[in-house]
């Protein structure tokens, strides 16, 4: 493990909803951290790549926004590589700065997130996430799933004529058909929420840290049945920033940063493929990349964009058998002092979703875990951690999957 | 050189505006092209790597731009990267594309640039552009631009008081300067648009085919002095795309395609270096990568986003000295039977520029070039060709440079 590429520093803002802050000063809040952690200079980074997603539609920042946003923090004349995959746009970021100093081309490179999401009209926000999918395609998908959908307990109709929440309906679709299939329960979707909101209670850069009870994340207002508010990542803004350097670089500065093991992306299968979807392939592949299994994992985090989609990437990420993922949550094995604990920054759902920001910030979350810096919620001993990144839909899979394997 | 990666495929589509196809459309009548070119079938690709500038604004199509149009080609599942740097978004692209088979990763990778620029409503169009730029700052500089021009032969302000088009006002004002500062003249830049159109009469992909004199251009619509109409790029669709081999592959499979020698990307300088500009070091680079020199440039497709960047180029390039760009015009070097044809293509003046289509499209030529496949425009002889791509604005510097060496 001594000649893997090496995280060197670390940064992030918080997320949450700051409508005096831009692009830049996100995006600088995050960088100058991660330079800091590190103890680079800006002009010893040789390459940045920035992941970015719906920026342009929310600030008409588009298509330079990496030389834009880096220059704030006196980055400039390197290569730098805009980059997008919607929600996975920023561990594409990284997986591509690894590649580079992996392949030896650069001893440092510069991974950022950055994320403008809110707005003054909060449609604008909403409108924004609809360029994640293939547009006509979707619409085609909604159309078949409320045709099909079961109805709720109590005989209504589980879905709208009209979606209110294009992604939720999505998600909630897969959910039902897991319920359906593995009797997995509403109360074990809740459950995952409560986790989730407790670790967000000891993150002081989480958007949500107020503890919430399973009577309050079931009793909260339905945004697609079974999906409470609460269980649905929110609207934030935020960025997160990595600093990578190859293991020769790190010898010589004496830098012990975790080291990354994995560094995988995949996309959706085509219609006709039999293929596993994303997830699952971009987990063997990171797990076949580390010579390490499911088992080696101490800490993880993984795309909850609903309490539902952690339940699922359990399974995926082979952390227990399909089907299983609902005991998981029974067992505890996933919160605090489990076998497994999984977000333990309060994830998507509490630590918040600045879509552009949310992979590098999961890599920020199992960084600082591997270096023992998280307090109260220190996953004790934590040697080995993984990140499951998905951005988009696309026809019967997501659009693009990223897995990440840390090693301390 | 024979451990290049080598360019196993070259596809693109007509340049021009076509209100009935989308993106999707376009990808495909690339992606295909440069598919069937190769001998490759869509699942040997193992990487793709997709440059888009502003569909996601004209379109509504952002994020996941790739896995929709490559889709269309029955490419999917494998690792696919969406990447922006305005005018340079698919020469960055193919950047990324090449690092991953130079690197050993994969042994065939698709680089592909694509864009959607025209819409029914031309407002659209020209909006979408402003976000190439950091929007804050160059409206600072326009200010200043304005306050300093200097003036018309005529003696009337060059400037206005609210630039028509940023773009060309900041052109304009580079070219001014050098005018005042070295002789060059408005005839030698006329006589740039006159070359390209006589080019673009000669390819069969441009969006302009018809051969213009220098009374014509001359006389047309002044857009910023010295800038008339055609000596600006037009406005339009199109589609490149490019399949890259190992040399081993290519051994394997007896594909004898030009190799890539050089391939970087550079960014603009900050306000606070001293250094030369983003197209002189990546020109140096390239040059220096490739162990060649300007001297050894037979055919070169450089970035005339106006035909007086066009001679800002020579120099740049190092085609000729500092201030001799417009000597250069004068000796008919650039032209065809001249000493270094440059834009063979017609040029962005005359082929087009949908831009996030316009990088790769320059490989595209001079590869054809390379293959001897260029018909009328033919450089006889035609060994080792040169690509500079240029995107978006910052400051005192563009915010992208993409230079690219190929050897036949």
């Amino acid at each position: 493990m001594t000649d893997l590429v090496r995280i060197a520093g670390i940064g992030m803002t918080e997320f949450g909803k700051f409508p005096d802050l831009g692009l830049k000063g996100l995006s600088k809040g995050a960088v100058d951290s991660a330079l800091t952690d590190a103890g680079i200079q800006p002009e010893d980074v040789e390459v940045a790549v920035v992941g970015n997603a719906v920026g342009g539609l929310i600030t008409g920042q588009e298509m330079i926004c990496g030389q834009v946003v880096l220059r704030e923090s006196e980055i400039g004349g390197i290569p730098i590589y805009n980059v997008e995959n919607a929600c996975a746009s920023s561990s594409t970021a990284l997986n591509l700065a690894w590649m580079q100093v992996q392949s030896g081309a650069v001893d440092v490179a510069l991974a950022v997130g950055v994320e403008k999401l809110t707005h003054e009209d909060k449609k604008v926000s909403l409108e924004a996430f609809s360029a994640a999918v293939d547009v006509e395609f979707v619409r085609d998908i909604i159309a078949a799933m409320q045709a099909t959908a079961p109805k709720k307990e109590d005989g209504a109709p589980a879905g709208e004529a009209k979606p209110k929440s294009m992604f939720m309906d999505i998600y909630a679709a897969a959910i039902r058909g897991h319920m359906k299939q593995y009797g997995t329960t509403q109360e074990q979707i809740a459950q995952v929420c409560v986790k989730s909101h407790h670790f967000g209670a000891l993150n002081p850069k989480a958007q949500y840290r107020n503890e919430m009870t399973l009577e309050e994340v079931l009793g909260a207002r339905e945004v697609a049945w079974p999906l409470t508010v609460p269980m649905c990542a929110p609207i934030g803004d935020g960025a997160a920033a990595i600093v990578l350097v190859s293991a020769d670089y790190a010898k010589s500065k004496g830098i012990n940063g975790p080291g990354i093991a994995a560094s995988v992306l995949k996309s959706g299968r085509l219609p006709s493929a039999m293929e596993e979807m994303a997830e699952v392939r971009a987990a063997r592949a990171a797990y076949e990349m580390a010579g390490l299994g499911p088992d080696d994992i101490d800490v993880a985090e993984v795309h909850d964009a609903t309490a539902a989609a952690e339940i699922l990437a359990y399974e995926d990420l082979e952390f227990c058998p399909r089907g299983d993922g609902g005991k998981l949550v029974d067992e505890g094995a996933t919160a605090l002092g489990g076998r497994i604990p999984v977000n333990t920054s309060g994830g998507l759902c509490a630590k918040g979703h600045p879509i552009g920001a949310s992979g590098i910030a999961q890599v920020c979350e199992v960084g600082w875990q591997l270096r023992g810096e998280c307090g109260a919620r220190q996953v004790e001993g934590a040697r080995i951690g993984l990140t499951q990144n998905g951005g988009g839909f696309l026809g019967n899979d997501a659009a693009a999957q990223a897995v990440h394997i840390l090693v301390a």
